[in-house]
């Protein structure tokens, strides 16, 4: 993509609004821009992150097994009676009535609607176990939004749904989801802990935070070291028997500053490490607290009716553009991981209509692939420039001008080391090949 | 996917409210299920659909060197009371109330949002033109939704706009969408028809309906032999001058019947065509119509403020997975064209038990590519799997049993012609390669 033509509206003063540096930098970069409180635009660098982010996501729940689907923004009030959460939501869930007066709401969730989806379609245990999930904009009307995309009211989010016969082939559901989010938050370049939840009432233990890292992050985190280190699972058999994997995570020492035991913790020595962090995903097993009420049952094998037992598990894609770039950016702006960059390279142009510099930029641009590439074709000054392209954080700068072009050189740049080298044109090319 | 894993409840029975056929082959074939009135849960299969759909889109657009972004689902209703359209779009407008008691509405279309994003973000004429566009879910609060998708309350839009410095430019990016419609519903398997639709009270001759042909479709067109074989254009410069295609296009007799002119039609003699059609996508130019309100002008080369001129281009994605079917489709179910189609192969295993048929389609399965092939691995009768097939319309089956296997074949169907084969599961792997 060429600059000159790119929607790229970077911004040169930061908002006053923006008290977190994901929300900085993504005003500045021309990420987003707010419409309304906790309501964003996406622009195109912003919207090419999420939905790098939102496929990484997408690949990694069809490789454990779940399928994809789609329920709507706009519920029915009536199934929310039913699961008898109509009346406890309280005022975050964003309520619609329609031109026949009939109750309706934004989903904040859609525990209710897979339900009813899940209770007029499937009728045997024989068609179990079943995971299903979509990637779909969600509504929580905050008091307060604020963090950006962090914290809005519209949000996009990836939410899978189990269905399974019993507690055991449940937390196979779930032992499914735990590996897969190690995975997904792991291709995104961010270091995720799991972390044991409250599961209120309901009891037993699986609940799961999953927690990024972050210097910035929101939240104070107790962990083993080991964890901060463990290889994440290659290969994986997600029809074998997953349990020793997700023990060998859940067996360490984790915990939110909330549940944190300060005695046990302090038996780790050395290996306690105290960070900070912000929460991108959350897996749950309730059983059939809506499969109950709801009516979900399928007829077991022995004929008899059967109540399902059910999983939710929850990334909050957009949330996590902001997540990595909490975890990821310096004093110049963002750097971005490879598997979610909007480009891979900027290519940077220091003399504008000077023949021999046109003519490489225009060959490096076309052997890298335009899709690539954002190629600064502006006739701007360097400076501008550079702290624009730092600002953007593309993994890779190759800077060309008539001075190194004259020694046979462009500059390649790392963003996220700041390391340069001089090194021919076909060089880079090899460097940076797809 | 094997089929003992997916989630495809197919229906026996055609639910009494679906009045047209893509509404009874979506409920039947288990695309999509109802949530309320006009509201749909996107299943597996139809999911895959509207997402082949929504990637021919896209490449299109970007090909026409329009760029892609994301407004939100949820607008504030500030900016439709700037435009003045707040008190005029009626009960059709979703309306909503947030906590602090704030005006907002579900956008049933985003000119005033993009209105307001360029206004904030563009300042001179140099960084025009630009074609932003997005693809997202948009509601109508129809008074009565109907004919399932093809007609919903909550449906997925591209929706594009223009934003230019004067109507000679902005005809270019008119011609620009005109060119790239004309390619996206060819890619579809579609013959698409432009028309020339009402200005309304802004005029000019830059306002099409694109209608593509199916004999169930919901109205008359009229149109010139000659449309029906145009060849579609390829290898499109979209910065070159697009007129004389354009114009090659609009030259040849087409109307609606509303403003069907008989005595010209009359002329065409033998070369008149009367079919029947659906509505597909939407261009038009309006000009200052929300620049103008709304103040979003651009620094001219003189130095001076000019209000810049508009244009919105919209397709009815979710809208054309019924079109689709409308205008393929036989008695016994859907036939998917391959561009769009959820799987490219249905494979039907005709004895689930016996050893030679379940190793053959095991073969067949993986050598096929397990994303590409839909495997009935289901302990059925043959006549359920093949109703199955045929109702939810892959380009191809490939049938596999022992008896054919006794003979060292397997048999390969085409599903829009009906013709079948019988050859070896090399043969129908050589010639069922992605």
């Amino acid at each position: 993509m060429r600059l000159s033509r790119y929607f790229l509206p970077t911004l040169k003063e930061t908002p006053a609004e923006a008290q977190i540096v994901s929300h900085r930098l993504m005003l500045r970069a021309a990420m987003v821009r707010q419409h309304a409180a906790g309501i964003y635009t996406w622009l195109p660098l912003g919207f090419a992150v999420l939905k790098r982010i939102e496929q990484i996501v997408r690949e990694e729940q069809n490789r454990a097994g779940a399928q994809e689907m789609l329920m709507p923004t706009i519920q029915s009030a009536e199934l929310w009676r039913e699961s008898g959460r109509y009346d406890d939501y309280g005022k975050e869930m964003l309520r619609v009535t329609d031109r026949h007066a009939r109750d309706m709401l934004y989903g904040p969730t859609a525990e209710e609607v897979i339900t009813d989806v899940f209770r007029t379609s499937i009728r045997s245990y024989k068609d179990l176990p079943k995971v299903l999930y979509h990637i779909q904009w969600k509504f929580r009307d905050e008091v307060r939004p604020r963090f950006g995309v962090m914290r809005g009211r519209e949000f996009l989010m990836k939410d899978a749904y189990s269905f399974d016969l019993d507690t055991a082939t449940a937390r196979h559901s779930y032992n499914q989801m735990f590996v897969a989010y190690l995975r997904t938050f792991a291709r995104m370049g961010l270091k995720a802990i799991p972390l044991r939840a409250e599961t209120g009432p309901i009891g037993g233990d699986l609940s799961h935070e999953f927690i990024v890292l972050a210097d910035t992050g929101e939240s104070e985190v107790h962990c083993h070291r080991a964890l901060l280190e463990k290889a994440i699972p290659e290969g994986v058999d997600y029809d074998g028997d997953l349990q020793p994997l997700v023990d060998e995570w859940t067996g360490l020492y984790a915990a939110a500053d909330e549940m944190h035991d300060v005695t046990k913790a302090a038996t780790l020595g050395d290996d306690l490490v105290t960070a900070r962090g912000i929460e991108v995903g959350h897996i749950f097993h309730f059983g059939t607290k809506y499969s109950a009420p709801m009516g979900a049952t399928v007829t077991g094998p022995d004929g008899e009716p059967v109540t399902v037992a059910m999983g939710s598990y929850g990334v909050g894609v957009s949330r996590l553009v902001g997540a990595i770039i909490e975890a990821s950016h310096d004093d110049h702006g963002i750097i971005w991981p490879e598997s979610v960059a909007p480009f891979h390279v900027g290519l940077i142009n220091l003399k504008v209509g000077d023949a021999a510099t046109e003519a490489a930029c225009a060959a490096l641009y076309e052997s890298l692939g335009p899709d690539r590439v954002l190629y600064d074709d502006r006739d701007e000054r360097a400076g501008a420039k550079f702290a624009d392209m730092d600002l953007i954080g593309l993994p890779w700068q190759v800077i060309v001008g008539p001075k190194g072009l004259g020694k046979g050189v462009v500059e390649l740049k790392n963003r996220a080391t700041g390391a340069r080298e001089e090194i021919s044109a076909e060089s880079a090319l090899a460097r940076l090949a797809g």
